[in-house]
């Protein structure tokens, strides 16, 4: 689907208690929906524990794989909070104090008067060579280093931080996609979906069950760069579940 | 935290929709918690497009390395559904029509009145020396081959399989958690939590901003199989709290 020319991403998504169920991830749907809104394709997504040597090995794969990779999770001030400890391993460098996080961090503690005790100046070590990521809701920086992104994982700051990010980001072609939602059950029209895929290879067509409280519905989604193949093959799409005795619904 | 005996999981949840936002997993944290209530460490989990090279190596990677493999998505009768054929490849082995598969949903189909078509029998391939999980939602069954288990993707029949596959896994040793809901933030209590995790090393100690609607509110949480331990830890995380000038709120 992606020409050649799309940049890449994966996503790291660094935390013990994503994997207990205990918090329920929802860092990865927003970094997917937005990356592909700038035709960036998220090809990977790994969610991993607090234990360093994974988190090092992971980063050093994927940082050498895709364009870009994107970490969440684990730059508070506490004791399991390692992951700039483990990017700054991963990249071979120190992990100084970087003065302008913490020249940010003492303002920001001294107008609220919070003591800047020795664990809270801990979110101000950067690697060496990182470029500061503003946090506009609780200043604690993250920072990129090289093709890495280093995000909190509270998904309202993360978010902000992907907000002062994104510019920064390269631009891919832009992926369109059409959706039409239909009561049909996938083996139904799963021949005539494999069809209208070869005569349509250059999108992606997909179709996906969704819960709903009006009876079945499916969604026959196709995505791609080229908007006149798309507009074709919504009306096809259409045609398709009428001429299986469906329903189009609105989505 | 977890004992050398303890048995672990990855999970590798297959689908374009998972990375592209469309659809928000759901899967992780229900398998996360039901693993951890068996005593299986799930210590990884990936989520990858519908890419066969990148299904197939991402299945050999994991079970290499871990007692168990879950996959979720890509079993349904459409032409984007290639888990089985994946599967079968990175185990270098046949995917025939299984006869007991075949022979449970024809006679689903025929109840119906849905006709089995080339696609919907599609559902019925199992690799060679696969094992059926039964799906009594929707028929079409699950399967396990060696120590991986392959589900559905769609949240209430995985879940449904997993109740059929969770009698055949092993039990580790029981991971019990406590946890302190408490209005510190974290950088005021980081220093005494690291010195709590020292001396109780048997244990693991974590801290969670959550949102809420009363105010900031940060969950201490410790997980270990030394329920004695657990107890103490609990009444010195109070303790903690208090002694720090903070209240400790109901979860």
């Amino acid at each position: 689907m992606a020409s050649e020319a799309s940049p890449t991403a994966a996503l790291l998504l660094i935390g013990n208690e994503l994997l207990s169920g205990r918090t329920q991830d929802k860092n990865l749907a927003f970094l997917g929906a937005r990356l592909a809104a700038r035709g960036i394709v998220l090809a990977e997504a790994r969610v991993i524990a607090d234990v360093p040597s994974v988190i090092i090995s992971s980063l050093n794969t994927l940082r050498a794989q895709f364009t870009y990779v994107f970490t969440t999770g684990g730059i508070g001030p506490t004791h399991d909070d390692i992951t700039a400890d483990c990017v700054a391993d991963a990249f071979g460098v120190d992990l100084p104090i970087h003065p302008e996080a913490e020249k940010r961090l003492l303002a920001y503690f001294e107008e609220r008067n919070i003591e800047p005790n020795a664990d809270r100046m801990r979110m101000a070590r950067i690697p060496e060579g990182g470029t500061l990521v503003d946090n506009p809701v609780s200043i604690a920086p993250g920072f990129s280093i090289e093709n890495v992104f280093v995000m909190a994982g509270v998904p309202r700051i993360m978010q902000a931080m992907f907000d002062n990010i994104e510019p920064t980001l390269a631009v891919g072609p832009k992926i369109d996609s059409v959706s039409v939602l239909c009561d049909l059950g996938e083996g139904t029209f799963a021949a005539a979906l494999r069809e209208l895929q070869t005569q349509y290879k250059e999108l992606d067509l997909g179709s996906y069950p969704m819960s709903s409280e009006q009876g079945r519905r499916v969604a026959l989604v196709a995505k791609g760069q080229d908007k006149i193949a798309l507009q074709k093959v919504s009306a096809d799409l259409t045609q398709m579940v009428l001429n299986l005795g469906g329903q189009v619904h609105q989505e």
